[in-house]
């Protein structure tokens, strides 16, 4: 039978997304569930296999299926394993790509969920046709997918690009699961946000507000979005702070890969402009004079659950 | 006539050095001049033509030659021209490869001064057989080479790797000639060093030390160093805290490009444990645990003249 099809799982620390995909490109199929809602990867794998096989049968079977491709946090392309990942409750090694081809029965590839993702901006995005790029994902955590020369950079053992984890603030804001100081994660995430949120409220305490109507729970990077469109000062502080930081450690990456492109990603970008001009604006503001102006800064056009799905999904072509 | 030798140029912030290299990479011969005595590219041209000629001459005359090969701050191998170099007096664009070759009348290629030593521990020292590996020149100023899957990362414009000018301390130090403030090259290099022991006896006005013996002019960090063997607290204290931010910045690289070794490499590394042990410290507690005690922190084996020589050449075999 025609292999046509190839299963796509991105996992993320909030979400996990799969779909059934074509040879075009073309996601035919797709479903998602709470990545953290499983204590046990086992089952997690469980409930992936009870969604994706009537999925995996409405497109004719296992047999109509070249394999399947993994992104996750610390996924390893060279061993298949998903190890320390700060932000998942699975810790050590978990031989995920194993349990995956051992419960469905396919051919199963993992590697970085930022990688994933950088395949699918290269494949479909918009970094088609561009050989010096790196993809920066603003969601739960920071993740990143460089590619250099046309070719995803993993280093010599895998891991290679973890800028969410490089310490831009030494000494500062503490990250709950690393244990590090300062990490670009720890301001330039959804939590990030929300942490600044909170510290800036403490700040102003006689500075009105609209995220004050808010409990603590109910504080998001979402409500500070809504917040600054309607004119709040500190939720449009809050993006000013979030976009500095975010556009320093962008010219850090730029002094070191020089990339052509910067394509940025994940739930944070719905904020637009309030997050991309004080990004834009920091990042060529610590540039060298050499690197000034020549950077592309995007977000991508990809829907995210799409291009995770398509770059996991293309580890398997 | 056999074309056996090639000759290799390497510019730097304070000296320039050049050699005639052989087939097996041994200099042959080699000389030296003061980079910044000449406030004009074309004097200096005729400086180094002045000293070579006789040296190729000696060597059989340009017939033996294949070519020249130069490594020089922000020198770019597309284009072969020096951009906008901080560290050097010669201000915006620089046709020096051009220059060079119109003069000598050799082909001559031309790279990063910090490549071109990355090329040369690469061919001849101690990252040999090593494909993934970064090299960190600390002299004058902060130099980088980046080898990623055996390749120079020169990125998509030929500007890559100058991690000698990311940012490390937002806000810190002004350095004098990007005007950036808080990078790398303020703190780890040889005048960084001397910056901080100027700013640790204004700190610790109370405090005896042998380095208050020397005048302004005479601080450098080789009196540092030998302030710190005879067990000055300042001078050991100097070295702590040059080692801890060098540490801190090696982490963030090694997320980046998850390389086996880091080279380093210059004046500074004289100093040994010194330095080396507080910067291992730092690396390692900066990194995720998915890289910590994997990379080789090392010195470079080879002398600095010859590495960086013996690289620039090696742009023409």
């Amino acid at each position: 039978m025609e292999k046509k099809f190839a299963v796509g799982i991105d996992i993320g620390g909030t979400n996990t997304k799969f779909g059934i995909v074509n040879r075009n490109g073309d996601i035919i199929e797709q479903d998602r569930l709470m990545t953290n809602a499983y204590d046990q990867v086992e089952d997690f794998i469980d409930a992936v296999h009870q969604l994706l096989m009537p999925m995996i049968n409405r497109a004719g079977g296992v047999d109509a299926f070249l394999g399947i491709g993994m992104g996750a946090p610390n996924g390893n392309i060279y061993t298949g394993t998903i190890e320390y990942a700060p932000n998942l409750k699975w810790k050590g090694i978990i031989h995920i790509a194993r349990l995956m081809q051992e419960k469905i029965g396919l051919p199963t590839k993992l590697t970085n969920d930022a990688n994933a993702a950088a395949m699918g901006e290269m494949l479909f995005g918009c970094a088609k046709d561009c050989k010096h790029f790196i993809t920066i994902t603003l969601g739960t955590g920071v993740g990143s997918g460089i590619v250099i020369d046309g070719k995803m950079v993993v280093g010599h053992d895998g891991f290679a690009g973890e800028l969410g984890h490089t310490i831009i603030r030494p000494g500062g804001r503490l990250h709950k699961s690393t244990g590090m100081r300062g990490s670009l994660e720890t301001y330039a995430s959804a939590t990030g946000v929300r942490d600044t949120a909170l510290e800036m409220l403490q700040k102003y305490p006689e500075e009105d507000s609209l995220l004050r109507d808010f409990s603590i729970n109910e504080l998001t990077s979402k409500t500070v979005y809504e917040c600054a469109i309607r004119g709040d000062n500190i939720a449009n502080e809050i993006f000013e702070f979030t976009g500095e930081i975010l556009g320093e450690s962008l010219a850090n990456f730029v002094m070191f890969s020089s990339p052509e492109k910067i394509v940025l990603f994940g739930g944070l970008t719905k904020a637009g402009d309030l997050l991309m001009k004080p990004t834009r604006k920091a990042m060529e503001a610590n540039l060298l004079p050499i690197f000034q102006n020549k950077v592309k800064l995007i977000f991508s056009e990809l829907r995210e659950a799409d291009a995770a799905i398509l770059g996991a999904s293309a580890l398997i072509w």
